[in-house]
């Protein structure tokens, strides 16, 4: 194996699949990146497993000669000194050769490395993903309902179906909700060609934050294959495969309430600086809780209070305050993030009583939902 | 107590005391921050009892009415929430009021805090430092003389006076030297009006790295006060005190070579980063040592070998090499700092045999040197 490279891009190839490699590993070849030379170019792979980051740079894109290649092959190489290596070369020509088997020689300029490389027919093959079941997103649109969501997933493990995301397809529409059963996130989007063979998975929140930071804020198309066991996400040169998780995933929608007592429309903006300011002074042990009642004449007031430290009280202006009077509590941190999903807009809030779940949404749509359980205090 | 400021100025006074303010400190009342309103404006205070730091704040500045005071008096509130809840108020309008003994309101908008404050007559008085002593050094020359020699200090508490930055007056010299016994910095500054009855002081690193956050690359003067305990930095608005380390500094000037045996003039970024490339495979458990030798042809080779990794060399052309053939090995660290001290330009290196200290310094002036002793690796 033997070829020259362009420096920036393999690093930008190092950058995307070195997201997949994790030093708590217990595979020790996973803890490499694997190469892989072919006349067409260089693919790069890593994996914890769970994730698997697949980077395919051509020889040649858009004119530009990115890739000469003397020689195919393949070899693993430890990722963390790899990608320390390339990223202080002196020249942008990096020069990669294996000899006597494993033997890897890296050069640019004047410096010269020699590591010892790991058997690339060791590394673990790649999911075997069938494509029938493809459908595809663009890709800031993946990124905003990736956003919306799941922020939700439980972190705790007892429940491990709760740590990922429900992706349900009904008819032409992909229905994703994230709970960690305090606070629940849904978001409603749709799509052609989805696939009628596939109801329902439930894909990993840390698989659905990695393939978050890969994508760009662009409409180019994500291509997505659900199959039993997999997910797979395609762009142009990434493929990012992420295992589901196992386990019926509970039903939800039963716990969103359809009526309400108590309609608020407030701007979210205000009303998310109003709370985090409260929550500077929610007792942390009492998990961050703030107050929140109708006033009369359209106000709202957000309270907090630490008996050792000091209080703290805020009234809002509302757009719009409908039904009985309201006093409720509830975590400022599932509200502040319920609030960032919805991003900025008129919110809607609509309440049943002091001690039953409530819904956020924007004015504009009904596509993202938020529900909160509220805490018990009064 | 009571008054109005603009937000932005409370904070920048704020940013500045917190530097100060440590939350693990022994004595409760140094959690918070003093605040004294006079007619004059307002002073702000933090301590660890190790360093303290004032700001002031004045009523008027350059014809901007930055604060209106209605009460004066005293308050000290709790640092790092006064400090949260000032960052995230939502007007630039702040009100602050003290009734009711310690009951402090903060008032912005249409947000109200209630604090409970602490007794200011409880917080420690400031250091007395007598005028008597006092020289003068512009801003960024001061943070260069910092950076330059406050990297050296120990880190460890074995020999607590090597923890800091030992300053001593000779004539019209100011002399700078820090040294954890593996490595020395020295900067040597010509000044005007240097005290003739203070000869040598020991400041505590930790002491100078929270200055130079402090100072801005301005050329306005610091006024300095040296007293037997402490040490005072003056700038327009901000007085900075620290205490001084006990102790006898040891005498340095003595390991300082004066005869060399080989003599090199490098460009000091091309070393940085050819030695930055080298200390990626130098084994941790040997203290991230690498190998220096000179070849011939004005030519020197930089190398490192990790039995279990792999190994590097790379070639560096010198401007000059004269004298004996020599082959040395040393902390990457180590010169990695000392270079960057010396910053960029060309560098002189004089080396004395292998296993003797070799000192560095600009081609231009003999203003910094730096010392390093080297790891017998041969």
């Amino acid at each position: 194996m033997k070829f020259d490279i362009m420096r920036d891009r393999l690093l930008d190839g190092l950058n995307d699949v070195m997201k997949a490699v994790s030093s708590k590993t217990t595979i020790p070849i996973l803890t490499g990146i694997k190469i892989d030379v072919t006349n067409e170019g260089v693919t790069l792979t890593g994996s914890d497993a769970d994730i698997t980051i697949q980077t395919f740079i051509p020889v040649e894109e858009n004119g530009d000669q990115l890739i000469n290649i003397s020689e195919t092959g393949s070899i693993v190489l430890q990722a963390r000194m790899f990608n320390e290596i390339v990223r202080k070369l002196p020249t942008n020509d990096v020069e990669i050769e294996v000899s006597n088997g494993l033997q890897t020689h890296i050069r640019s300029g004047k410096s010269e490395f020699h590591l010892i490389g790991s058997d690339a027919s060791e590394y673990p093959l790649l999911p075997e993903v069938s494509t029938d079941r493809q459908f595809s997103i663009p890709a800031d649109l993946l990124k905003s309902i990736i956003r919306e969501t799941v922020f939700a997933v439980a972190t705790s493990e007892s429940r491990p179906v709760l740590t990922g995301v429900n992706w349900q397809i009904q008819g032409n529409e992909l229905i994703c909700v994230a709970t960690d059963s305090h606070r629940l996130a849904r978001r409603k989007t749709n799509l052609e060609h989805l696939p009628t063979d596939v109801s329902s998975v439930v894909i990993p929140g840390k698989s659905l934050n990695e393939l978050n930071k890969i994508l760009g804020e662009s409409t180019d198309a994500v291509e997505i294959v659900i199959t039993n066991q997999q997910v797979l996400f395609k762009t142009e040169n990434v493929l990012f495969f992420s295992r589901l998780l196992e386990g019926n995933y509970p039903e939800t929608s039963r716990l969103i309430p359809e009526e309400f007592k108590t309609d608020i429309t407030i701007n979210g903006k205000s009303l998310l600086q109003a709370i985090d300011r409260a929550s500077l002074l929610a007792r942390e042990d009492r998990n961050n809780v703030v107050r929140f009642e109708t006033l009369e004449g359209n106000v709202i007031e957000i309270s907090s209070n630490s008996p050792e430290i000091g209080k703290v009280e805020e009234q809002i202006q509302v757009e719009s305050l409908e039904g009985e009077h309201l006093k409720i509590s509830f975590s400022a941190k599932y509200m502040m993030e319920a609030l960032k999903a919805i991003d900025g807009q008129d919110v809607v809030i609509q309440f049943t009583g002091a001690m039953r779940p409530f819904i956020l949404r924007s004015v504009h749509d009904d596509a993202i939902l938020q529900l909160i359980l509220p805490v018990r205090t009064y």
